[in-house]
């Protein structure tokens, strides 16, 4: 039976792929991406033949891997983070009945909201809920919506996709949308560039947040009314306290 | 300095953990973590001096590793999935400040979310909340506001923790919270044992969830009005279309 595998390469650095991942692109003979992707882990892997398609073209990039496998090719079609968070796993399986020679196998990797996490400290110790900023494929009423549900949830918030060039301004506009709910000194954090060169985080207000800039290699993190600015190795850091200290106050007694 | 990592280390299969992740575990002298979690990995790791901690002793988990890291020795706390989602991250870094001889760094793993999407399909190609169940730490009103809004927000809901033998009932009781919000037919998933023994999934509705068993190895999916059963490689599988499907209709010419 043919094979394509969709597997999620994480962050960026060879590093933050699973060891699953890195076992299956190196027995493929056909690696297809994202130019972006494929130049970030074309290196590592000398024997694959690689294919891209540019961005926005998702369809046509599993058409050609689907094409690669029926022609008997070990093929993976790769995404930064997780294949299954924004990633290209919905649309493989979505075609995968026009295409029934072909075991689809999913990869998990590590998502932005998890590498992001990981170097502003610990935002995401509590429940949370993922938003994507872009409106190419949603309505922007819906992305509204959701920002609202999650902060009457007080939910810690991930935002993935917080700006563009065409969309310079949708990160103030989801501030001003939280600001309704949460106060202006809300924790908050951005994660730049994770896994990659140039790779920074910055912890700061909600307030503070309505006037920095982000594109689309920052993830956002809107902290819950309990989450916390701690110190830790001379930098501040963001988190989230799941209730441990919580639990451990002595019961009062009459 | 001394040096203690807070590794994540995915569902439990060796190879779903981070190449970072590994090489990390194999440098480190000592590696404390849950009893489960330590019986997953200590056969990889031979040179390495195991210490385990019981459930609910996060804290004691925490302090030990502290001491094992103070006593010159570089040392790895393991959590299950991602170190930074319910994991140790943050109370780690909320003992950072009385620990300023050593530098802490989060190495972040495949949660379940996504290790638990990938075996079920594309669950989470949209936007997504995630919640826990457990109410040993959080107010079950707070559980029970947040499955309120997130179903407000029309979020795909993945939960964690969804019952234990003390808590067998709480997937019911969320369901009956859910089902005020969302029709029986919504299409759901239940991710058991990923990258363990005994392995399975299972597709089926929010009216069928109500009467399905789980336990603590569960990962629960509720999908959102958008999310679909597909057919796949012979399986039921979930998928949430990201839209791209609806970008490529042509527009009505009048």
């Amino acid at each position: 039976m043919n094979q394509l595998f969709v597997v999620g390469i994480g962050p960026g650095d060879y590093e933050s792929m699973s060891i699953r991942a890195e076992r299956i692109l190196k027995n493929c003979q056909v690696i297809i991406g994202y130019t972006v992707y494929v130049e970030l882990i074309q290196k590592f892997f000398p024997e694959a033949e690689f294919l891209t398609t540019p961005m926005r073209k998702e369809k046509e990039r599993c058409e050609l891997a689907f094409s690669q496998a029926e022609a008997g090719k070990m093929t993976a079609l790769i995404c930064s983070g997780d294949a299954g968070v924004y990633g290209m796993a919905g649309l493989v399986l979505s075609m995968a009945e026009m295409h029934p020679q072909t075991k689809i196998t999913i990869v998990p990797g590590i998502t932005a909201a998890s590498s992001g996490a990981a170097v502003l400290g610990a935002p995401l110790m509590h429940d949370f809920a993922v938003i994507s900023l872009s409106d190419l494929l949603t309505p922007w009423e819906t992305i509204e919506a959701r920002l609202r549900a999650a902060a009457e949830g007080d939910f810690v918030i991930c935002l993935y996709n917080p700006a563009s060039k065409k969309r310079a301004d949708y990160l103030e506009r989801a501030c001003r949308i939280l600001l309704n709910y949460k106060p202006e000194d809300t924790v908050c954090g951005l994660a730049r560039n994770v896994g990659r060169e140039g790779e920074s985080c910055q912890v700061l207000s909600l307030g503070e947040l309505l006037n920095t800039p982000a594109d689309m290699f920052t993830t956002v993190f809107i902290g819950s009314s309990q989450t916390k600015a701690v110190a830790a190795n001379g930098e501040i850091r963001m988190e989230t306290p799941r209730g441990y200290e919580k639990k451990r106050k002595t019961p009062e007694t009459p």
